[in-house]
């Protein structure tokens, strides 16, 4: 409920092209970079652009990571020093890009929406500058789906260091789609706890649940969706940043985009019928009331109006024709009689439509 | 809902084509042009057609707006000046066309639909002829989504004023595109709150707010829809209108209307979700409000049975058979305490079937 | 409601392929043509085949319009003039047709569906042969959506009378299109007048009304739709038929054919919300009523249930216990005094609930 | 309801492809041929089938009917004759197949489904091999679409005896088509008929006559469905079955199929409204229903409090607050008077509210 | 309802791609395979990957058969003594792939699911490895639906033995495809069952029974619709693994796959029917329900207020005209009559209305 989903565009409408303007409320910039070929890896916090600079260039393959992005000189200087486009810089800044691949001149352009951790309620925008000794990725905040990659740079784990720019890539790309599946478990939990309590205690409070998770759903749909067209695009590209023995990594990872599709729209349809489930639960639960009205008043009402004759003060002497009935020895008995037998009757008849005995068994 | 919604053309039916008929309460025709290029800037209103014949030609691009389309001899004017064809001019003056773009030998003819400001509740179209050195635009009336463009030109911001037509063309139609954010943010803020709504007072009025709701996003999403093709076409143009370097700026633009069109779709699906939701708090409301009744019936209308059977008027007198609880020391407290137990056990049925304590639960 | 709805097929099934077989209710035959160049016109109606076969193959453009399909022997006759393939003057004749274009060796069969006015409520089939000097159409009935080309032909308005048989193929084409708006402008109103009537006075006669006007719609959708694709192939045409001059303004048709499906696809889509808000308007008020029942059975039944016990006939004199207060000096105020609280404080309790305040504000 | 829906494979599940088995119940084979060429037709019953092959091969088109599939033998040893691919008779005996068309060496083999009769709830499969010299065709039972075909054959009606083989193949297949449209005819009268029902006296029944509707109109849409996509591959087939003048037949063809899926996917949206316009008549008349008894109970309910009010028992002579009504000169009339007026007083408010007037104006 | 649905990724998230990390919970891993040629047939069981190693190589075609992914490091000499890609190798223990085919170097990595027996409520996966002469099959536990095949092999039944090993891999593929089908019949019946319940005896439990096999449909579309795609790319495959021969086998196959969806999406479209007439089965009770309730209460209240007003102890003899009617002579008569009249009218009203002679008929 607290979730802010109104999707904003920071820079100023109608401020030139390539206007880089900021969310106040955005992390500090921080820039750590990892240098690393078959034998070395360089991993550290880069101070100063110029730093930076030196570590570029060098021999392997430089992995330059930028967490937070309030500080739009640095971010501009690093854009510089790589030379990357203006539009592609404002893309970064303005964190509700749509998964894209656009290619430039000396380095590909990748937007991705990550998950930080499988609890988080909002995908991360993470922009990714592939050139082909380098990867620069900028990330909006602290926390990402990227510790595995580091540790695997690190511990020198599979064939990550001695393959290249393009491989890290993949392999960034990799962790990011793989954070959606633990997300997506938690989902796919939370909607069979939906399931049971749909059916087992229905109430209003369900109906805003379940549109919440469809449109928890529904953002993730449009985080993962474009991701496939944009991996598509990243497979067919022929400008030399991909190599043939990625491709097939590549492949792996589209797979895995159809699969979290797939899982994402069944959810939605699941999400849908219980809604449905729960409007005829509601309606079940109404005829039950219905029922309990309808029995207990049509029993008493023709009782009360017998006790009601009997209740008239006719003038049992003016006339023999007066409720001779009052003065009678069985009188009484014959009066609680012809009642008894009025609701014995009318039991019978709700019994015989099945709604005495099928209402208390569609209560259990 | 005083909105007019139905869909005229204004030129009548069967004319022949090129026929230009304008509606008789358009706004009078004003025309104003820039000249620039990355020296000098001239702004002026241009009192003829003929001084705007001696300002496009000359050096630099020229920009001829042209405000109001009251005065069709004047539009053609315009367009004799400029050679544009007559079934583009009935396109400029029969304003509900859908965003296109359309090749002629010497200029390129485009139709965006812009939202002035982020309140306005309708789209105006502007139409758009690009040729090698000039940009005309066409508007409905006064108010327009370029003021920024014009500072930009003004104040020699960014590199707009050293490119040429094509670029000033992007411009227009970036600021247009971008115009649609800050109106999609307040129906996102509108539709939040009447998510708050439906959930903690839903009344019958809520329900024609998001019908309004979905037929404003449907008028939404058929201006934008084809801007989507409109811009792709344009990308591809081969005619030599649209420089190469432009067209990754119209890629930008491209990606802002893909950005748009989902959260329209996003905006349509969670207003139909509205819908069930209020359904289903309506039936939720019918079942407590059936709970109260079937309670407050199904415990009153037995003891009221039971003070019935004993105002009952049988002769005591007349039989030891007839009502001698009438005559018991405690025949009253018998009777009360007897409708007393009714009561509770009742009660005690519904407290088991969670009627009472949910009901009241649910109410909070 | 007195519209027919089936769609028959006049061939008897399974008959020989060309077999021309007619309505008995079809309308006479009659053939009016227009024989013109740039300087003269000849408008006259056709007594005989003979004659038509003089007037066709003259110098100018030949229309020849056969009105009302009775009349086999003559449509044969015309055929066999003009070398036209027996299947498409089956199709001419069975007038439930779709909206084609199809290419024979020395003419275009084009069907298209017309709207003869806009108070029509079922399309009218038009076949139109595209020869290179000539066209032949054939319409169902009197009555149609090419006056306005007659008059411009007649008054040699615009360009109409310089240009060839394909220009006069696209006016009738054009005039059938344009004849769609009008009809789709009073459905808007009919719709407009509906959402108005779905909140102020629901009724069940508005969903009969709701249901109309959606099969209305889909039969316009079943017409119109096929225009497109029809148009589209028209415009890529190879055959000869189309001079490039005429593209341009089958262009501007098929944009127009788009335009419409626009419209009633929108129109559609509004009908679907208007029963979702019929619907949930039925519900309100069944709420409504359902209160002003709880509110009024829940205040009463408890007073009647203590005017009950006062009335029962336990002998006072038999025991002191035995309702003391029938003898008390204040007890009658005091019944009343009792009632009074029991009803103050239910209504007390539903003012809380709104249950009182709301359903009075909510029936305004 | 006594309908077969259930789709069984004849073929044992795991069998060597190629394998035929035939359902038990199947009709006995029986195989009949026509021989023809422009002059002579021969019409035969075959006895065997070495007197089959010494008719194929001859001079003019052979057109064999298998009619009922329970001799595999038979069909095996027909198969052999004409060297048909093993994959098709297993095709021909598992008669669930989609319409389709395969191209083999020697001949196309094509599957359609036929409506025998505007009444028969199932289609049919139609299997048709077409060679260059001979149409064979199997049929499940005996009674098809196809007597107008032998009709035309036997009396020289149209071209039909001076064309090739894949001119019959494709009359077979226009007949076939063609079946369709009365039995869609009278799925029209009967949803017609539906529709005015569903106003007039809604009950449940005719909830489950719309879901067969449906339920009838999706097995109609999946036989015919793929017919359109087989149709288009014949047209386009380029191993010399088909000759050119025959491919405007089948275009005629095809433009009917898609006719039919046209009014079919009418009818499936005409019944999911009837749907809904069900339901809202379903809640009109709970309304009603409700208004009545909220009427009556409103009324009386307070008219039967003020009796109880005046049958307590309370002791005028006790006190002089006890009840001095009961002894006043005019108290019984002042109560019905009380009562006359409180009814008066609800009546009025019924009415203003417009329960009274309208209840009774939407019964009629 | 005790089905496990959520989707759970093996590898752990971030893992480097092609680590292989197999569910505690799997089956333990054995290895069978079949060898042979037209004239012999070796089935063993392989007792380590040596002896694997011996046996492919040789003459004729091998089946290799892993079942039960529990043992890794035997999965791993299995691919590493075929050369398997490291990718296939974790898609192949990450049971949760969606059906593909992916070529590499020297094989064809092939993922289909299958359904191990008609009753079986979750889809198995197979990984399938198609070189030139071998195919490598991997299964998550014992039990398939290839034993068919097997039969085949040893029988020598059909062509099986004498083709290659495409040919066996489409015979498996085949048998896979062909187990949905007893499946999917075994749904049908179900469903046909529902069909009857739904409209005789409706209860909430039935939606639930309802959802859970729309669920199901589900999880089976998204087994079976990829293997149309799947299918199609292995018809088209250039890379020599399929011989010509076979392609005509596989076009069957695919023809299965379409039939398997069709069939599926009828399902689908049947239960969401399914869920409407539960819905308007539920209204239709409520209505019986409120009309019995209105019609005994309707009867009744009005009988018990005269019997009020007769009950009601105004003085007689304080004034003539207090109630009179108690001592006439006919006093109690005519109330009596007074009633029955009342009793009489309104069940003639009910009656006019249709309440209660079609109440009584839709109740049977």
């Amino acid at each position: 409920m607290a979730k802010r989903r109104i999707h904003r565009k920071r820079t100023p409408v109608g401020a030139a092209p390539g206007t880089l303007v900021v969310d106040p409320a955005s992390s500090p910039t921080k820039i750590d970079f990892f240098r690393y070929d078959s034998q070395d890896l360089v991993e550290k916090h880069a101070t100063s652009v110029e730093a930076l600079g030196k570590a570029v260039g060098g021999r392997g393959v430089t992995w330059i990571n930028v967490n937070g992005l309030a500080d739009i000189a640095l971010i501009e200087q690093v854009g510089e020093l790589l030379g990357l486009h203006r539009l592609a810089l404002e893309d970064v800044v303005n964190v509700h890009q749509r998964p894209k691949v656009e290619e430039f001149d000396d380095h590909l352009f990748i937007v991705i929406r990550m998950l930080p951790n499988s609890t988080a309620s909002e995908t991360e925008q993470v922009s990714m500058f592939l050139g082909k000794e380098y990867v620069l990725t900028f990330q909006e905040k602290p926390g990402d789906a990227f510790e595995s990659v580091r540790q695997r740079l690190r511990q020198h784990k599979g064939s990550i260091r001695s393959l290249g720019a393009d491989y890290l890539a993949y392999a960034l790309l990799d962790a990011a789609i793989d954070g959606y599946f633990p997300a997506l478990e938690r989902r796919g939990e939370d909607i069979e706890h939906l399931e049971d309590l749909v059916v087992a205690q229905p109430n209003q409070n369900l109906v805003s649940v379940i549109h919440e998770t469809k449109r928890d759903l529904l953002d993730l749909r449009r985080a993962v969706w474009p991701q496939r067209e944009m991996l598509n695009a990243l497979m067919r590209q022929e400008g030399g940043f991909i190599e043939d023995k990625t491709r097939v990594y590549l492949r792996d990872c589209y797979d895995h985009t159809i699969q979290l599709i797939d899982i994402i729209e069944t959810y939605r349809e699941i999400c849908s019928s219980l809604i449905e489930i729960y409007l005829s639960s509601l309606s079940n639960r109404m005829n039950e009331i219905m029922k309990v009205l309808t029995i207990v008043a049509t029993i008493f009402i023709p009782l009360s109006f017998i006790a009601g004759v009997y209740g008239m003060n006719f003038d049992v002497k003016a006339s023999p024709w007066n409720m001779p009935e009052l003065t009678w020895t069985w009188g009484y008995p014959f009066a609680l009689g012809l009642m008894l037998s009025v609701a014995a009757g009318l039991l019978f008849i709700f019994y015989r439509r099945g709604w005495i005995g099928r209402s208390s068994r569609s209560r259990e």
